[in-house]
């Protein structure tokens, strides 16, 4: 066990001695990080351990990896690796793979070294550091065969991150407790759904219901009133020492899409849950009243109604939605009345916007970015606006052959220019999160030896602004027009969507921005480019958001979306001493 | 009636009131050509007045066209037009529509007018001359609904120069014989079918032996020996007065795809028949034999075994093909077999190069090139080679919301950037032909809000000489690479079909291109971008081949596939005076 005080204290030769092992036959990274010392905290140290990783040459990079053993190969298996790895792959069952386990991990390999020339490594404790399945391992295997080269150098440097992190927290004794709570409610709650396979919550099923009802345990295990009201929201309220204080908001969603994710949504809820019962066993109250909110319904999966509970909550909830009726035929006011809850009840919930103080929501990222950074959290400046379209466009089929490039009406190639313009005219403006796709590209039975007389595509333009994204949905029909025109196509463009982006309150992200420089990260701001409830919020609050960094190359709305415990530990410990210095000071001014 | 002598010697007035009513309301287009005078024959004068309307004002070319009665509107039903328009109208018995088809054309009327800004206009009396149905008037307006303003207006002065034309074989008393035997010979083995509906002959199929027989019979009718080979080529020859002589070739194909044009092949057999009876009925030998051959299979529908026919001709029949299999298991052998061939006697069809003249084929153009260019007969200069590959683009499907323009691996986007280099690189060299086509093109499984992770499309490029072609496919191939490497994008490119070009002899070019001089058509030469007999017959001859204007926008392989009586009169004379003309001087220098 080494302390972090005799670390930035020691001479060089002592710290790197320190440090060895946690990255494989490299003292190079931590002679490098000596020199960057002191650093706050941990979580300080790994970030700049990791950036020197990122920061290294190629040789150097290739090196690291090299120097790792290949995956139940067999120096693994006959222990003549550093005792680490070893352990780290026995714990991981490796040596008792079956003999058809073993023969398709040595393909794997072989396939693996031969696309990418460095053998495959994986943190076999996994992002809950309680260790991989041998089933795991060998799917995350076969799924990362396919990644582009210079992806997976990047995945197997973040890997070794990984690695090491856990190497340090061992080194350190040091444990995510909060991080590992949240990681351990999650699979809880995420093993209850609607289908047999994978996680899906629809709006009021039997899993929902039952989500509903250990939320509401955990937040009063935490110390917190717990209610489920009209609408399903789970309800918890720390209260303050101050009778007469206002209300500061936290919270998401925890219904998921079809086949979703563990963390999206829910880790709002659990993380300020973990929290608060951090702060309750301390005996710890704060200057105002903590609500956490778990809402009943952002996705709109049942019933195409999103931001059902939040809408509630802020007063915007449309009774019409209670009419709309599910696949099965059945309404939302009939699955409201069969789980015991009582429509007419639901105006009552929305919130007195005088009473409230802000909203602070915590949630996965859903993309690519903080992982990219090498970041663990981020802080939201916006909820992206969006603005969506179906475009048909029509010219003349003709025989591929017989028609000169003169006489075409090539409904693709329109349909390719827009899509470059689309791709170009986004990319002009970076800093307010501008983005614009084309999704769905298709020329309806099209045949090679056809022109395409037809084709279809959807456009998607978001920014944290409404004015830019507004200048740019401007831009891309105007030239969409010109294009048209000059091929001669016709085109029909119907508008499907257009929501407005939510801003974050600068007093809330500057908050946010302190606790997180605190908690030893640098504060990284980033627009959302997906909706969340804080949207919906902003219409009775000021509003803000951090994100939490989201493994597997940013995936989300699939089984494969993942963080670590590490990560929720980093974000909870931003939470915490968030609310701890909190203050509306800076609100009044 | 007139004669064409006088109209060349009269004084203007006089000549622009004998072609009064020529032209509705329009004095300006005869005044006009009367300045263009003289004409050598009326195929002159029909193309002269026709170039006048097609470069004439926008303005003037409105006035024209609105100077037409409404289609079975109240002044044509009324008689208070035109006696021609009226007698027109009325012979296509659209003073007899019912209640409802008067309804559904007042209707098309009205839409037409509101998307055009002009009557719908038709030649009634159709590409025959013996007049549309009401239903086929019906068809064709609410089909031309759809075109693009610009072609349609293109194809108003289009349909008023076949009235013309019409009108001026009325005047001129002049019948085109040949083309309406053409015409009538392909409306008679057009009605026979595989299928109820539409036009399918395939290999060995009960509608393909019956349209032999009747090949076989009209080629005898017309002064021929003929017979049936063993893969059922339909081999007519007309004998030479010299019996030492050699042997000119001519022909076409008599299968069709599914659901075919009454042309595309069949052209160039009934085009030969019938001049060949014409000469026949003369009592006009040629110095040299005569074959015409109706190659059985071309198309290569029921046994994916293309040029069939003429490849058994060059001797290049594969046995091989004779173990394919159509779809209900049944092997070529054995439907060979049944219909009474023997395969053994296959090899023996092949003919002796030293016997040969040449080979010249007649075929509709399956293209908009002579249509556009307003000529009813064009030169091949080459059958196009083609190039043709299956791409698989791979990125990384990713939220479009969440993951920033600069961290993308959009497979969609660089498809687009493959696409529009193709076209741009195509379009460099006109001369050649060279197209290049991106007729497939999809986003698997795409979703608005999902960046395109893969993205397949079909590449088609086709030249008239190889190295053109060989040089575009280079480049283009290493575009994408370029491209891909750029934007990170895994490709899997598939060749799928290669096949040469073959170029036309030029001293078969200069003879066919006098003869259409000589017809009064300014001789014009144009590539053929789809594959033809002469393609295979290119193995043991000299080819060339002449090209009929295709009407419908040039539309082939399909049952809009369309030519007129008087372009397939003017292909006929070519031919007829190619072969009275025809020298082998040439062929030796």
């Amino acid at each position: 066990m080494s302390s972090l005080e005799q670390l930035n204290r020691c001479d060089t030769a002592a710290f790197v001695d320190t440090l060895q092992g946690i990255y494989e036959h490299s003292p190079w990274i931590p002679q490098r990080a000596a020199a960057l010392r002191p650093f706050r905290n941990l979580t300080a140290l790994k970030l700049a351990l990791q950036d020197i990783v990122v920061a290294a040459t190629r040789e150097e990079q290739l090196g690291l990896v090299r120097a790792h053993p290949e995956l139940a190969g067999k120096a693994a298996l006959a222990g003549t690796l550093t005792e680490e790895s070893t352990g780290e792959q026995a714990k991981a069952g490796l040596h008792l793979c079956s003999p058809e386990e073993f023969a398709r991990l040595q393909q794997l390999n072989a396939d693996y070294h031969a696309r990418f020339g460095f053998p495959f490594i994986v943190a076999v404790k996994g992002p809950t550091g309680n260790g991989l399945t041998r089933q795991e391992i060998i799917s995350r295997f076969a799924r990362r065969l396919k990644n582009l080269p210079e992806d997976e150098l990047a995945e197997a440097l973040r890997q070794i991150g990984r690695i090491a992190e856990i190497r340090l927290n061992s080194l350190f004794d040091v444990t995510p407790a909060l991080g590992n709570t949240i990681m351990e409610w999650a699979e809880e709650i995420g093993q209850w759904s609607d289908d047999e396979q994978g996680l899906t919550c629809t709006f009021m099923s039997a899993a929902h219901r039952r989500t509903a009802d250990r939320l509401r345990q955990w937040m009063r295990d935490a110390g917190m009133q717990a209610h489920i009201d009209a609408v399903g929201n789970v309800v918890g309220r720390y209260l303050s020492h101050d009778p007469h204080a206002k209300t500061l908001l936290t919270g998401s969603h925890y219904d998921t899409v079809r086949n979703g994710g563990k963390y999206d949504g829910r880790e709002g809820i659990l993380l300020p849950i973990a929290v608060v019962r951090h702060l309750h066993e301390r005996g710890e109250t704060l200057p105002f009243h903590l609500e956490v909110i778990a809402f009943s319904e952002e996705e709109g999966v049942r019933f195409k109604s999103t931001f059902l509970g939040s809408n509630a909550v802020s007063g915007h909830f449309d009774p019409a939605v209670l009419d709309l009726c599910d696949r099965d035929g059945v309404s939302m006011r009939e699955a409201l009345t069969a789980a015991g809850h009582d429509v007419a009840a639901i105006p009552a919930i929305a919130r007195d916007p005088a009473s409230l103080l802000g909203y602070v929501e915590v949630h996965i990222e859903q993309g690519p970015v903080l992982l990219q950074r090498g970041l663990p959290a981020g802080i939201v400046t916006s909820i992206a606006g969006a603005s969506r379209y179906l475009v048909e466009l029509r010219g003349v089929a003709s025989h591929s052959g017989t028609t000169p490039m003169s006489m075409r009406k090539d409904a693709a190639a329109a349909a390719a220019e827009i899509l470059l313009y689309v791709e170009q005219r986004c990319a002009e403006n970076q800093e307010d999160s501008l983005v614009g796709t084309v999704g769905q590209l298709q020329v309806p039975n099209g045949s090679t030896n056809v022109i395409p007389g037809a084709c279809v595509f959807s456009l998607d333009i978001r920014a944290a602004r409404d004015e830019v994204r507004d200048a740019a949905v401007a831009d891309v029909l105007q030239r969409l027009e010109q294009i048209c025109e000059r091929r001669r196509i016709e085109s029909t463009v119907e508008k499907t969507v257009c929501a407005a982006a939510a801003p974050c309150a600068p007093w809330l992200m500057q908050q946010l921005s302190a606790a997180t420089e605190r908690a030893g990260v640098p504060p990284f701001a980033l627009a959302s480019g997906a909706g969340h409830d804080a949207m919906a919020i902003a219409a009775i609050s000021d509003v803000a958001m951090l994100f939490t960094r989201c493994g597997n190359g940013g995936i989300s709305h699939n089984p494969l979306e993942t963080m670590t415990a590490d990560d929720a530990e980093v974000s909870a410990q931003i939470l915490l001493d968030f609310l701890r210095h909190f203050s509306t000071a800076s609100s009044a001014s």
